[in-house]
């Protein structure tokens, strides 16, 4: 008896229109966006429903076909990025908002809807969705809670799990796992979804996702400030915290950092003519239109008069608020030949010596090499950018087994919200331990024993 | 060669004094809070560090002997009740603050420490640590995390599970599972600890935890306010959430329960005199402390004209707010004869429909019994008391199946913030899919080959 081929059984099943090969395939399948993705899958399914993703599932599973989802492809790790011998899963046609649910605060969307849509349809109805990330308009709501999604406000509102109650995932042996919960308590056994969130498509792939959606902020203050230690950024931090019930955005930027981005003509911005030691961009989110941008005010006049500003500028309106954020989006620093981006956690109060640390054992290897240090440091997520001129014999990963290995001495994560993907495969024991990681491979055993969901990503 | 003794082997390594039998045995140890727990175990350890823990583990491994974890006791659901055959560990040993890091504002308490002197050790050096329950006294935090406590102020800071970022858990087999991470973000790896986290104690026994603190409130309001409908009563949470940034309290009390509550003496209070369709304790905490009373007070009377509010009383001082409290929680209710306590969640926009259908429900079968329903709406969470006059042939598990039965018809949870313990396992398959249940069991056996981790329960 003839084995029967899966693209075969997959075109019956799904109809032809669903399964491309080939040159049919587009070549956005090829990677995410890293661009480490070197060869196009062996097949592309395009289910239109978790039905069709459950039928799918089954006829790899009984093929022992490997699978690799793909939503956006926006993501940095090369999580979403299929091998030659792999069928691609693309969840583009899973797209639409099923339902909003004004007194549960909650909605309701398919997996393969876009970040954006997913948001305006919580704005339209008055809720803010406060998931939010630069690549909103092509990322997956999908994808976004594989990879548990941090982006701009963690600090305020938390990672993409924080923002989930409910999801329905197709296992590999296409089970469908409704856990479609719209409760903020649900205690009935375990929280399965919490499995699927953050682990990458390995155990899973998410098909619906349930938000829970938070009120429409009403107003906005941002400002630039200067200041002198990483101990008076702490301190900025704290009482930010304490007076203003916690910032909306805490964005730390060192001076070469700085001086790189504000010397850029794409920036086209500057706030302040100095250089300082430090900068932070700091914003608030509020609901009290009349006292919030008051309180705002008082709270960095306040810091100046104690000490812990050198100085502060606050936007007096939208543009000046997208000028400051200009300055730390740093765009400009992907003009640079080379350079290689990081995106690691520390324990807040640490961040300071790491950053020193990191620099000066970069700059023994390299003494030319220029590194810039920036991020969401009220989420203890810092970003890294190395543009090192590499000599013979070096490449690009050299980089990375410094920056690493500081981690590790710090007892920091080796990725705080882009995912380990294939990219930080080598490098996941650096965070985690040995016990842990043995864990991590009993779950997959358990939940996918033949090993064909999104293989050899993460552990 | 003669199988050792598991007693006689646990005794070798842990030390006489850490493993008692017979009526060395304190009778606590014979059951939780729910009093269903009928036998002392055949022995109780206690060992006095997470290393001992391990130890203990590995031996009660090696003999498939089965090991039941116990806290403070203070569960509702039958978690902790050991059978004569079990070993019951407990963790009154593992007690103590480790550390307060200021900076990444965390707090690192060893499990057995009772909840009220984690927030102490919090309170202390000005942080809140929100998790919080009337049993803070004596509960410990390793079994809030182990059942994912909800308690007070679930709506503003979230689940148990919301405030934790790092753990460490042995699993059955002695393997010590460090993730006491203290960063908000961490993407390296599966994240872990979920697993652990309302599980009760059947995948590992958690050992130390690491809580995210928050910023100490300033000043708190509080109102009793009387309304005509379910409808209004959601127009009331929809408007705090919006105007006031969410409330920290937002308590339903149906008028059979408000009746009997303030009739009775041991309440000593009843802020209206008269009877509404509904009452609502409202809570909100600031740190504003010079706008959020006029804030408070000024949403208040925007409710009233809008029509949403039939009346409001604002407490002026600390003794008025305690007496609105007394009347939610109800304490008179436990007077009752033969009172059967439930505690569901339904998505929010249903829950008055829930209620009526409920009462119904058992009103049909029991037309003298008295219905009392109450709770934390703003989380979704419906607490129910019945108190019925039980006829020859029923017993007190009819009327769970009357509630239950309900519950799944509004694709509800059999159990919002209790857990299932033993007492809602029969029930689990009416807020679970059998897809559901089925991972459950799989993860079991996955961390757990042999089952030896609080047998029978939840699954």
């Amino acid at each position: 008896m003839k084995m029967s081929d899966v693209i075969d059984d997959l075109r019956a099943a799904l109809g032809n229109g669903a399964v491309l090969t080939g040159d049919d395939i587009g070549s956005k399948h090829r990677s995410d966006m890293s661009m480490t993705g070197r060869s196009l899958p062996k097949a592309l399914i395009r289910p239109r429903d978790p039905a069709q993703v459950a039928t799918a599932l089954r006829i790899c599973h009984a093929h022992r076909q490997a699978v690799v989802p793909q939503g956006g492809l926006t993501g940095l790790a090369g999580g979403a990025n299929a091998g030659p011998g792999d069928i691609a899963l693309s969840l583009d046609l899973l797209s639409g908002v099923e339902e909003l649910d004004r007194e549960a605060a909650t909605l309701t969307v398919l997996a393969g809807t876009p970040l954006e849509r997913a948001q305006m349809a919580a704005a339209d109805a008055g809720f803010l969705l406060p998931l939010d990330l630069g690549s909103r308009g092509t990322a997956q709501v999908g994808g976004n809670l594989a990879t548990n999604a941090g982006g701009n406000r963690v600090i305020r509102y938390g990672m993409a799990r924080a923002q989930v109650l409910g999801l329905e995932v197709v296992l590999a042996d296409g089970t469908i796992l409704s856990s479609l919960n719209k409760m903020l308590k649900n205690n009935a056994g375990f929280d399965l979804k919490q499995l699927f969130i953050g682990s990458e498509g390995t155990l899973g792939i998410i098909t619906r996702v349930v938000f829970r959606l938070k009120p429409l902020p009403r107003v906005t203050s941002t400002a630039f400030c200067a200041l002198e230690s990483f101990q008076a950024v702490l301190a900025l931090l704290q009482k930010a915290e304490r007076e203003l019930g916690g910032p909306s955005a805490f964005e730390v930027m060192w001076p070469d950092f700085y001086r790189f981005v504000t010397e850029h003509k794409m920036t086209n911005a500057r706030p302040f003519a100095e250089e300082h030691p430090f900068n932070v961009l700091i914003e608030h989110q509020g609901l009290d239109t009349e006292n919030d941008p008051a309180r705002f005010q008082g709270f960095l006049e306040a810091a100046l008069e104690e000490g812990l500003l050198l100085d502060a500028m606050v936007a007096q309106n939208e543009k000046e608020a997208q000028a400051f954020w200009r300055v730390r989006e740093g765009y400009a620093l992907d003009t640079l030949p080379a350079i290689v981006n990081f995106d690691v956690s520390l324990a807040i109060g640490r961040i300071g010596a790491f950053v020193d640390e990191c620099r000066s054992n970069l700059s023994k290897r390299w003494p030319g090499g220029r590194f810039f240090f920036y991020g969401h440091i009220g989420d203890s997520n810092l970003h890294i950018t190395t543009c090192v001129d590499y000599r013979d014999g070096e490449d690009m990963h050299d980089v990375d087994e410094i920056v690493y290995r500081t981690v590790r001495d710090f007892a920091g994560s080796v990725s705080a919200e882009h995912g380990i993907g294939t990219l930080k495969r080598d490098y996941l024991g650096y965070s985690r331990t040995a016990e842990e990681i043995a864990v991590m491979r009993r779950i997959k055993t358990a939940l996918d024993p033949q090993g064909i969901l999104n293989p050899g990503k993460v552990i």
